[in-house]
């Protein structure tokens, strides 16, 4: 997969690009990426990518014609037609879905946002996808298309070790995941349920789909809409519900 | 405001915390960073943070005393309690009301989990808070904390040049923002639309909050629910309901 990441502030990626995980999908050859900025793609005088929003107001909107020419000038350099994607709040909210889906595609372009936001124009006419990470503002796209990048690398066959890892992953089975624990079994006095020392695999199996299926209910409920339950399942929720119903 | 971050992969953090806003909030002297590699806490001979499942499964989990006696180290150097974070995709969704209450903190820990995930008893007894900041999945914590970092700070006092920007931000009003339009007001034939050239302020205001609104009833109507609307929104939305009717 080769992605293009097109941003003001190219240095932020340093890190995070060759860190961990995403760093050695790199040198694996599963990913390759390049961060081009914008900037360099002005026409004026003095390399402005930003203007006053017209009809007033606070902040600066950047302008149109740096961006649709970084695009055409790296998507030029892309074998197949790749995805535009922005990253702003106005976005859809990304889902793990959405990373599923993108780890299909041969080319990204992930176009980073800042001060008050892009010209519609934008959005409009240039991206093809518009992504929010979540109800929340930040100073720029840079950290919202990092941990998209991030969630769709880990995807791509061969990055993760362990191709268990990714299936069993939370919102890839529609819960959260059970609780974990390790070594040792008793730490300052707090300890590891019994059960799970047990060796009773059947039962160790049923308690972490149990623990899955409550944490969802109790923390996340609005997950639970539209999954197919089995009928032990719904059994522990109508006898949750009841508890809290008693509370 | 002081900000521990604690970390498997400190060098992540450089390109993000030095640059931007954040940086030059570091600068200002808003905040200062520590970032802190929880291995050099491992008291066992291969400075190994992480050990196999009890009950079995796949993936590793990473183990509480590195973590217990790390946090018990940076807090020390605090002067207030921190409010101790963890990133985890079973935490309560980060939203901005949290950014909100997290920057009236005098000083914040964040724990990065990697792997399969932490040893249930740091959620359960070192942590005050468990955050996530999407329904997708990450290779570890670190992005989403600088996500969560990042939102946080741009909220101190005189971070953000333009104190305005931050309270027409979307969700700070409950909606999502407005289309931007900047110059020029023709590019490659897509043009500004013709009321924002008008000058006519009164009228501008309107179509801001009218077309703010639309946006979110058409991308996210579950941020409607429970916001106070005026009869003229009322009217507005009920004409658009109309209309997708007849659709």
């Amino acid at each position: 997969m080769k992605i293009d990441i097109l941003s003001l502030f190219p240095e932020m990626f340093d890190g995070v690009l060759q860190s961990s995980i995403i760093g050695k999908a790199a040198e694996k050859g599963a990913v390759s990426f390049r961060v081009t900025n914008f900037r360099d793609f002005t026409t004026n005088k003095h390399n402005k990518v930003d203007d006053y929003p017209f009809g007033g107001g606070a902040g600066m909107v950047l302008m149109p014609q740096p961006l649709f020419d970084a695009v055409d000038a790296v998507r030029s350099k892309q074998c197949a037609k790749p995805r535009i994607i922005l990253t702003s709040p106005q976005g859809k909210p990304f889902k793990q879905r959405d990373a599923e889906l993108l780890s299909k595609e041969s080319g990204l372009i992930f176009i980073c946002g800042h001060y008050e936001g892009f010209d519609e124009r934008i959005p409009q006419h240039l991206a093809t996808d518009e992504y929010s990470i979540g109800d929340f503002v930040m100073t720029g796209g840079e950290l919202a298309a990092m941990a998209m990048i991030d969630s769709v690398v880990r995807l791509l066959p061969g990055v993760l070790g362990n191709d268990t890892s990714a299936v069993t992953d939370s919102f890839s089975t529609g819960l959260l995941e059970h609780p974990h624990y390790t070594r040792p079994a008793d730490f300052r006095g707090m300890k590891v349920p019994d059960l799970l020392l047990s060796g009773n695999h059947e039962k160790i199996a049923e308690w972490r789909l149990k623990e899955s299926l409550r944490r969802t209910y109790e923390r996340r409920p609005d997950l639970l809409e539209g999954l197919c339950l089995t009928d032990q399942e719904e059994k522990w929720l109508r006898a949750w519900e009841k508890d809290s119903d008693n509370k």
